[in-house]
């Protein structure tokens, strides 16, 4: 393990695509571990990636056509809903993640979205599927900005660690 | 977000594993745009993301082994035909993200693929995954060239942006 | 394709995140490859990739929860025993991609995983991880150290490829 001095303008640039709950975690754990190391972080949240930002206070079902309706109600409203990545979890599920996590004093989902936006960590939606998934600015989470794919690249090209998840 | 000029030759690179949809979806968007601002786009397709290259008009199923067989046929043919991401969509399929996206007016993947193909991105099938599913040359898109492992290593090597998707 | 020289210097950092077989199968072809090319490699096990790096052996349920014991009986305790990413892969199993390989003389995920370890690939456990998960150093391979996900971060920093699987 190299033990280089980490310089405060490294840069972490995650795209959170998906909305499973052990991968928005490993998310969280790389960001606030990266900011604790001085790091800059950017987390753009894209396609299902948007659940994480969503705000649970403030999602609404007006002036949504049906389709989006459904859609808002199916998918998860905030990271405590969010499901756990299936792979070979049949017959476990976050409860039990939660739990085991729960002996060890490790904070969960929610936590760690806090300690993100407490530390500095910066959130952005991706701005074509919030438009797709009819979710709006005001459903978000109140520090959240919308981002285009472009600005994504532009960000990332400045980054040091680029992570698709 | 930093302003930065793009100069032409920065790159993407994206090892496309999954053929999920949705992924797919994401995979292309990003290159176009990335091709967009004159970035270098390299598309890695190996194992399932072979499904995205496979040309419609030339699958077949002489001389392969039965098994080959099987496998050609219960996976996707084309970009249509590619399912969607399971998360938290049970209930949810891939007709009603076109639906949504159509009524925003957003392009379905075959568009995007020929938006991909048309603006120079490149496209490379992994020489391993495609032996191994058993699939030919002359079953994918004509201008898709196949590449090893270690070739998409030194490539990437060469890239600004790589990602796993 | 650009032809470099590429220099012993190169490295490429795995976070391996998944236990599918697939995807496990994809992160050992391109660390091998690229120890082929004398690449350093890191593979960081995180969450379910811890899977991949268990020693069969050593495997025990003694000083642990009862939670901790379900969730090591139901999680895959080697690499022949994990699963196949269910994409649209209904229908089809690992035996099938085995047998296709096995007929191409493609090696399976075992022997794979022995030329890592023979070739120089360095494993790490995720500390977080491991202790969530109730695994002991003990229980993996020997040779498997742990690693917080701030030392992921710095071995990161130094890589020239960081890939998310």
């Amino acid at each position: 393990m190299t033990e280089q001095n980490i310089r405060d303008d490294k840069k972490l640039n995650i795209l959170l695509f998906s909305c499973d709950y052990d991968k928005a975690l490993a998310a969280l754990i790389l960001a606030n571990t990266a900011r604790s190391i001085d790091m800059a972080v950017t987390v753009f949240c894209a396609f299902w990636g948007l659940c994480l930002i969503r705000d649970p206070e403030t999602f609404t079902l007006e002036k949504k056509s049906s389709l989006e309706k459904a859609f808002g109600l199916l998918t998860a409203k905030g990271p405590e809903e969010l499901p756990l990545s299936r792979m070979n979890m049949s017959g476990l599920g976050r409860m039990m993640l939660e739990k085991m996590m729960g002996d060890d004093k490790t904070p969960r989902l929610f936590d760690f979205l806090k300690e993100s936006r407490d530390s500095g960590v910066r959130f952005y939606a991706c701005k074509l599927s919030a438009e797709t998934m009819g979710i709006k600015k005001e459903e978000l989470l109140p520090e959240v900005e919308i981002m285009t794919a472009e600005d994504y690249l532009k960000d990332a090209l400045s980054a040091d660690i680029k992570l698709f998840i």
